[in-house]
């Protein structure tokens, strides 16, 4: 038998919980032996009696107990995971953990002490085995490229602008669904994906980087302009984590992105989450899912929690051996090369055409497609450029934001092709 | 170091070779140790020799020689198959292999006998990691459906038609294009799909059938009206392979079927594959990539090779411990309870609709929607009907081709909603 202590007993916890129990003969059937959670620990164990499981308020009595083979973290947050799981790891438990946040931060150092399995197939992408896809499934490849719809209430924003609602109502409503918190930033601020994109980037890569050493844009200024822009030339508009290998030079960033309406992942809309990956053998793959919800969530923790009852013997981090040979080097993010969407709304005068393209010529920037669009009281310019560096359209809409007939802010999104 | 033998040196064994060399220090650091290619079996060793490895004609040379961990089997076919993995599986070799017709019909026994790692990734869907996410990402899970393009041919075929392609020209085009054989009956009669099919469902079912046993039709019959009914009423048609549980039932079948346009697996066109499957813990997640390709393929024969190479204790058709719990039956293709949609082509005489609709009443058949399309000599009658059992439209069809204004033969499409 395999003994289970379970640290945070919330939407997740509970759903572990209950479908341990619901599932228990087949889970049985799969990992060779019976899986019991033999305690959970909470804050307030009066509310947790009807999971019918001896309960504590004390994290030790679970990384400390000998009876107890692996310890399920599902409090969330950084320091205090971080106090617990390490707890765990070093009086020899095995860890399953849900935690996003935590592993942004410290899965390396977690590497360096883990002596046991360690899983963490639900910190991204809830339900869909992405961990495992890039650890296992496609470990003979070099990954060149990962895109990832990782944060379901963006996704849900987002597909519901395209349907004609604005920005404001389509949190709104997102809030109302339980898919947005009342306070949204870490969500539509891109700082939930970039913390999956980290993860998933050290699986594919090796690579320690924190949240704050990459490009990290949110949905916040997308508007229904855009969208149609979108529509006009064939892209959908998806908040994006990418990772991307160009030599031994490594890109991160997450960023609405414009992406064209006939890539697989254009196509996923609502909630859901997916993950494109493009391997140097396989080419392509990408993987569908719900990415979050306590069941689809538990999904992930109890595969990981099989995997370590079978006895497996997989590297966290999916390299058994330090990958000396790759040396790859985080790119900054005033370097990255891409085509982008400029929208700049101006008052209606003459010559104001010719000085804007004029900036952006000086700064290296060629205009791919243009489409003016009147307004009431003023006109909207919308431009589409061929490749070119971060820095230099920085610099351009700066420039471009100090001419008098210019209404600012502009916005700019990024576009892959 | 761990040293692997290949029978066969194909598209697959080549692009295995090659993958393996050319990637060798990122799989070495995913594996934990160097692995190599020690000896090649094929029958003439003459065509071989830019491969750089030593060459025998005698499969015994690799699956009885002392210093071969691993036997990778790529020739294809069933018996002679059979005869090798079986060697080599008694002389207690780890063995990989894509070979589904082999699996289609000896998964359970070559099971029993293997006391080594036996992996098998790349026998469905190419490059799609689809085993391990069914054996190990979704283990938590009794799988409900699991919903399949697994036949890139077909799957190219029907996106050319859906662009007006009559079947034949789609066909033909596929031929040239490398996509289909000259003689196409083992992908577009469906059984190809079939033999995937059963992979997929011993992993979700521990389910033993043969092709036989399943009902398996292809795409020959399906033409351009049909796929004219299928825009007008919101449905792709794809060729999927369907394995489904009602309570200890199962369902296993192979056929031209209407999906809905908004399902994720209905956007899934030319030569890709993906797979739906629909957990009862996870809900709904699919995995999409190059089911056929020399490198697609090897990246999933390497996978299975670094898995074995770390150790790593799955068990073959993911049940450790036999499932007598689900006790599981397959049910008669009689009993299949699914909607239709028909096709009849009519001559225009008084009464005809009246006398089919009162054939599908008596047949308990209820029609869902309806439309004629007239052509130069005849009409075309198409409906579409509520859920049914295929015994009664099978005898419902019988009856109607019976009536003398009836141009035969009927065809039918199951749609699945």
């Amino acid at each position: 038998m395999v003994k289970v202590g379970i640290v945070g007993l919330g939407t997740v916890g509970e759903a572990v919980v209950r479908n341990l129990q619901k599932n228990k003969d087949i889970i049985k059937a799969r990992a060779g032996k019976e899986i019991k959670v033999v305690k959970g620990v909470i804050r307030e164990p009066n509310k947790y009696k009807h999971l019918n499981i001896p309960l504590s308020t004390d994290y030790k009595e679970v990384t400390r107990d000998k009876d107890i083979d692996i310890v399920v973290e599902l409090i969330g947050g950084v320091d205090k995971a971080f106090e617990i799981v390490s707890d765990a790891l070093k009086h020899n438990k095995a860890v399953v953990t849900a935690n996003k946040a935590l592993l942004a931060y410290h899965r390396f150092e977690l590497q360096k002490i883990a002596k046991t399995p360690f899983g963490f197939e639900a910190s991204v992408a809830g339900g869909i085995p992405i961990i495992k896809a890039l650890r296992d499934g496609l470990s003979a490849n070099h990954i060149l490229e990962i895109k990832g719809i990782i944060n379901g209430t963006c996704n849900y924003i987002l597909s519901e602008m395209k349907k004609g609602k604005p920005y404001e109502d389509a949190l709104k409503e997102a809030q109302e669904l339980g898919y947005a918190e009342a306070d949204p930033t870490f969500d539509v601020g891109g700082f939930d994906t970039a913390h999956k994109l980290l993860i998933l980037a050290s699986i594919a890569y090796n690579i320690d980087a924190k949240p704050e050493d990459i490009l990290i844009e949110g949905i916040e200024n997308i508007n229904l302009t855009d969208i149609e822009f979108a529509k006009e030339f064939g892209y959908e508009i998806k908040l994006l984590g990418i990772a991307k290998k160009i030599d031994n030079k490594i890109e991160l960033r997450v960023h609405p992105t414009l992406i064209k309406n006939n890539e697989m992942i254009s196509k996923v809309d609502g909630v859901m989450n997916a993950i494109s990956v493009i391997g140097d053998v396989v080419g392509e793959t990408m993987y569908y899912g719900p990415g979050a919800g306590g069941d689809a969530t538990a999904s992930a923790v109890i595969s990981d929690i099989i995997e370590i009852a079978r006895g497996n013997n997989n590297p966290m981090l999916g390299f058994k051996i330090p990958l000396e040979i790759e040396k790859v080097k985080l790119i900054s993010p005033d370097e990255i090369i891409s085509k982008y969407y400029l929208r700049i709304a101006v008052k209606d005068k003459l010559g104001v055409l010719e000085k804007i393209a004029h900036i952006l010529a000086q700064n290296n920037i060629s205009i791919e497609s243009f489409l003016q669009r009147p307004k009431k009281d003023y006109v909207k310019l919308l431009f589409s450029t061929h490749k070119a560096v971060e820095k230099d359209i920085k610099k351009a809409i700066k420039e471009i934001e100090t001419l008098d007939f210019v209404i600012k802010p502009i916005n700019y999104i990024r576009i892959e092709e």
